[in-house]
């Protein structure tokens, strides 16, 4: 049988995040921070606390920020107030958070406000290629 | 009536790029480049010649590169081979490529091979938003 058309609103955050995340201390340079992005080929590092509790987000376009105006620290570039998902938040909710703030990328939390993971504009645009197959 | 569900295979990459796309010549600093994204909020830059053909491609990761790696250079971070896209690329092609070459982003060419936009993976990801409404 052919495959059914997906059903977006069935679709959760939590079934298409998979690595676990990729996090950084807010004690790092701007430098180390650099490299943790390129390092990994991700654009969006969350940033946490001793008790991993989130305190902010950077992001590659806050480091060309940091380059631009000349700024030498995280906290001057880090957005301190994120925007974030959970894994039980239906996708195209999370798609529609993402483009009325204006955001590239959400860190996803658990329960208990732990990051589990990230969601990326670019991990949702990969569906638009997959739904246009079905 | 109630709207009919959006067919991805219709919609095509020039139904969906709007403005005009910044661009910058390769002779400018990576200094200049940071400045060109940040006060745009992009994070793509196409570089293009005299002629205004697409010669590469600065985005905001290849800032944190430099940052990362020391480079001064738009050459050293620019990314020579561009994937790029045109104006009759059916979307969720273009949504395809960009997930298989793990880009964020691509210009849209002319039939001159003029650039006269770009798509972003954050304008896909909206896609995603407006197709669950339905
Ligand atoms: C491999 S990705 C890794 C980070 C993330 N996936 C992204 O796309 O931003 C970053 C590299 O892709 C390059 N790039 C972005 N858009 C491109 C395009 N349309 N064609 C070729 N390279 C591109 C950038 O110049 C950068 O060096």
């Amino acid at each position: 049988a052919a495959p059914k058309p997906m059903k977006a609103q069935a679709k959760l955050v939590g079934d298409i995040i998979s690595k676990p995340p990729i996090l950084a201390n807010q004690n790092i340079s701007i430098n180390e921070a650099s490299k943790i992005l390129i390092e990994n080929g991700i654009n969006h590092l969350p940033i946490v606390d001793e008790n991993k509790n989130l305190v902010g987000i950077i992001t590659s376009w806050d480091i060309a920020r940091a380059v631009a105006q000349n700024k030498n620290s995280i906290l001057e570039i880090m957005t301190a107030t994120v925007i974030s998902s959970t894994v039980d938040e239906p996708i195209d909710v999370l798609a529609r958070k993402m483009s009325i703030y204006n955001i590239s990328g959400a860190p996803i939390l658990d329960k208990n406000k732990k990051v589990v993971g990230m969601i990326t504009a670019e991990d949702l645009s990969k569906l638009v290629g997959i739904r246009a197959k079905l």
